[in-house]
């Protein structure tokens, strides 16, 4: 299928927007016409430009308010349509797109509407071009996809057919099963868009919400299944309206886009594989992704550190031992039962953070091909000529993430670059284990612009499926937070977006947490090895007596040791936080009862602790 | 009436809140649970610092999923009432918040409630605690205010009321009317908060949308009357949830807020010396501002410059002529027909930009005195002793207004300050008049945090009504812009907020329009002068063919002298820019039949093509 997108889907000029489009790889576009009328470009300098970058102009659009009218309005309207397909010849494009009657006064008569749309599909044959009509989720009279083709097959013109749109069917709860009804030869046009399932004002909705497939709720890729069984061989187009991608570099919204057409594709040939019928408009699309490619662990993870040294008094406290040093870096590694933590003291950074992931992957070759043909190439990397190959890709984010196999005898390990460290020296002589056992989650903090595009990288490319998105009170603003988790709950991964005062200050916003099985034991391991630990107001301890009916005692071992608890029915969490350093912070958890959050409700306290203790 | 708010209003730490409101000049608060329990301070604390800012502790909330319970679950509730009642006596709180059960398992059965809540009430008694029941919007079986009266009555405690809410009340199109069956003694409490008129899930629009009255849709005051007629001799209190609010910094939000405040008691008299009914829930609320204290024109925006005669040759080329020369100061008048800029070349400013702005009061001294009431108080200025006395105060976006009266006999006149320029200087010689007669409207960026804040302050101080809030498509994002205008409409400011790109550029983002009875004229006369025009896309002159059916040669006219054209029934409008200067640029139109609005559909070219000429 050819791969297309719509120029409003993007940010900038339209030659910006086009160029963007073609260099992500995509065949075609829709071009909106607001973007030809305010370039600075005429229609012919467009079509060139298009010729130039080898992209197809598969639709132009959208032309409104057309069908319906005043026998008056509708002549006005054709001489409108007349300047309208002779720019189209000028551009080079023979597809328009009609959307459904939204003015206060089209009548509701179909027959008038189908006789209206065939006299513009008479004019648009002239000048070589075909009309696709398509409904709007808020048309006036016309506001489904069913009634739109109704139309069309009463007007019968070789050049009308229909243009199915996923936003505005899947939004409206539509069951487009319907669609298959549909000759594939009148489906001249689709258009791809997903969205978030909010309750609001449709319109509203699609102008400002709208994202790009398997960042939403809709079951995009079972309508996309539907359309292709009507033997539909256009484009698979995508046409997004989306304030942040409204305001997000171009390059990168295409390339999300591109990555997003991907997976969808692949989503919806599994779909057609199926037999029988595909059930609810909405739905979260099961992840696709093959289990070779999904990691099944964190083989490690890397932080930056101004100098050698910074941290090693904080890890040894925490427990982990210093077991290797990399031959050739300023890496060293820290273990403790199976969390692994790169400490790197290159030169070039100049503060404590998180750097990059190790993933256990079942075949690194294979996750990396994934990841290439979802448009996240492999980074660069230097290598010495013995150092094992490992390979990384660029989260949305800017973390690497590694695809590793540690220690196996099918792989080289990223560990054999190591060597161990064979002296207990004077440091890790203190270190007295804590406990900890993995890495139970990774919190990342995400710039606003590239949320949907993190989500998306990590269930597209990793498998990782999104959790419900929450809205965490920090004093000074919400956090937008979604987990993405593997399927077997191995690689958690918290992806955050703070509040505007956090671009401005030196706050911690990145946290390694790792897991026990008895977090009381841990705590007084670290207080007894000294660790630093966030303690949170005293009221919250009071107000846990309130809320929870907790054995006696409890409650004053949680106040004595830094404890947070949250209980959600039999499942019990609990939690502690060490003091940050630079941007990171580290936190240990214990899940009781297979709980399986993050604590959301003790966040607001981490949170209001965290500042009260940068202050300070 | 006691002036109170809720801290969950505000940014901050408890601390920080608390000492902002009482900075602002409130008289109480309502404490919000969380902030008490994510504050380091003890409840000890917390009275005692409420004791040294002298606010009055009118309200601790919310308590929640209380009522119609099962027996178990009761008994679990009053335990936890207990803790809390406890935790009260510590604070010195005497009111609690209960909102209506929003849990999934609550028992339809009013009888219930009722016995419940009475249960609670006799628990509070013993603590010296009153209950306040509120009806949330989105309660399970109890979502308008009349059902919660209804279940107060039938509970009779005396240590039991209700608690209402302007927004759960008018967000559900409740008639307030019915407010003034309760009696005055079993109102407990008053929320007041008002909100944009949106179609959207109440929920996420109340804990997200809510804003301070007069700066929504909804009918406050005519609510607060209602109350007020019941012999409720409670607090105003203000409990506002809002995305911005939470991230801006509390000082500011609370003169905000407390703005609001007095403008609703101003608009609540009016009210309430009304006989009658209010009518609908959901009312822009009329402007109560006093005509004396209503600006009646713009009497001259003021400019800065980087150097002495920056602005000379683009001034001169827009027809204006040197008038003026400041006696004391580097700031020049130049003047055309009734439109009066001064270009100020104070050392202090490296660029050109939009400073304050003049505007022609019918009372100086009136205006400075409603300003000082709503929290705008006069700003400390140098005067020279001879120098005519010009008070301003500052809007939210930092730019000064000052209140002038221009050659009036009854008032001192800050043109008095200005030697007229008695010799026509080579530069002032090349000056054509280009029939510009007044300014029409100036536009003023406006930081996003403060938004609402300064649709308030013109509201409210100047008496400007603001117009419905429109979105503009920028080529990098969306600009989000709200006029407010005077009733007799001789001031108009046009309220933008850029995409956030624009923090990061030097864009222009000011500008100042003039008007002209002919616009044709005015522009040959400044393509005669030489000045800088604007030029929008080619491909905006072909679509005006094809949207209207314009006389023939007046498209080619429009195109050649750079004029945008809007039309709506028959009423028109023409306008063009000039280039940018620094921060600044210049606008004409030509408003025909009574066209009242600032060509929003010719915006997104003028963006586009400022763009294209920045980066060109």
């Amino acid at each position: 299928m050819r791969r297309s997108i719509a120029t409003v889907s993007l940010a900038g000029t339209l030659t910006e927007k086009l160029s963007a489009i073609a260099a992500a790889g995509f065949d075609g576009v829709e071009i909106f016409e607001n973007d030809l009328l305010t370039s600075p470009l005429s229609p012919e300098d467009v079509r060139a430009l298009l010729a130039d970058l080898g992209l197809s102009l598969e639709l132009f659009q959208p032309f409104r308010d057309f069908e319906a009218v005043t026998p008056e309005r509708h002549r006005a309207n054709l001489r409108r349509a007349r300047h309208k397909f002779a720019l189209m010849q000028r551009l080079g494009a023979d597809t328009i797109l009609v959307c459904s009657n939204v003015a206060g006064d089209p009548v509701d008569d179909d027959e008038l509407a189908a006789a209206q749309l065939a006299a513009m599909a008479d004019l648009a044959a002239e000048h070589g071009v075909r009309v696709a009509y398509e409904a709007l989720a808020w048309g006036r009279h016309v506001s489904d996809y069913e009634h739109a083709w109704r139309i069309v097959e009463m007007a019968d013109h070789p050049a009308l057919g229909t243009c199915l749109d996923s936003f505005h069917i899947l939004s409206r709860g539509s069951d487009p099963a319907g669609i298959e009804k549909i000759p594939g030869e009148k489906v001249f046009f689709l258009q791809l868009a997903d969205a978030p399932v909010l309750a609001m004002d449709v319109l509203q909705w699609s102008r400002h919400h709208r994202c790009f497939p398997g960042q939403g709720g809709l079951d995009v890729a079972g309508l996309t299944a539907h359309v292709l069984r009507t033997g539909y061989d256009g484009p698979l187009s995508l046409e997004v309206f989306n304030d942040v991608f409204r305001q997000a570099p171009a390059g990168r919204t295409a390339v999300d886009a591109y990555r997003s057409l991907v997976a969808l594709e692949e989503s919806t040939a599994v779909r057609l594989d199926r037999s029988g019928t595909d059930g609810a408009a909405v739905a979260v699309q099961p992840a696709r992704v093959p289990a070779s490619d999904v990691p099944t662990g964190v083989a490690f993870a890397e932080l930056s550190v101004p100098h050698a040294g910074a941290l090693d008094d904080t890890l040894t406290a925490l427990g982990f031992s210093r077991t290797g040093r990399h031959r050739t870096k300023p890496v060293t590694l820290w273990t403790q039962g199976g969390a692994r933590l790169l400490v790197n003291a290159d030169d070039r950074f100049d503060g404590t953070g998180l750097l990059t992931l190790g993933v256990e992957s079942p075949d690194p070759e294979a996750a990396v091909a994934r990841a290439t043909a979802l448009a996240s190439p492999v980074l660069p990397r230097d290598r010495a000529a013995d150092e094992v190959r490992l390979d990384a890709v660029a989260a949305p984010d800017g973390t690497e993430i590694f695809f590793c196999r540690t220690d196996r005898p099918d792989h080289a390990s990223w560990t054999d670059d190591f060597d161990p460290e064979p002296t207990v020296d004077p440091c890790t002589d203190r270190a007295r284990p804590a406990g900890l056992v993995a890495v139970d989650h990774v919190a990342l903090s995400q710039p606003w612009q590239f949320f949907d595009e993190a989500v998306l990288f990590y269930r597209s490319v990793l498998g990782l499926e999104p959790d419900d998105s929450l809205e965490v009170a920090d004093p000074y603003g919400l956090v937008r937070s979604r987990a993405v988790t593997s399927p077997d709950g191995s690689v958690r991964l918290a992806l955050n977006v703070q509040p505007a005062r956090y671009a401005v200050t030196d706050a911690a916003t990145q946290h390694v947490a790792f897991r026990t099985d008895d977090i009381l034991a841990t705590a007084r391991a670290l207080q007894a090895n000294g660790a630093e630990i966030l303690r949170v107001s005293g009221n919250y301890y009071d107000d846990l007596e309130a809320r929870f009916d907790l054995a006696p005692g409890f409650v004053d071992d949680l106040r004595d040791l830094g404890l947070l608890y949250d209980r959600v029915g039999d499942a019990e969490f609990l939690q502690l936080f060490t003091h940050s350093a630079g941007r990171l912070f580290f936190e240990v958890v214990q899940r009781v009862h297979g709980y399986d959050g993050y604590g959301a409700a003790n966040a607001p306290f981490r949170l209001a602790a965290q500042h009260e203790h940068t202050a300070a």
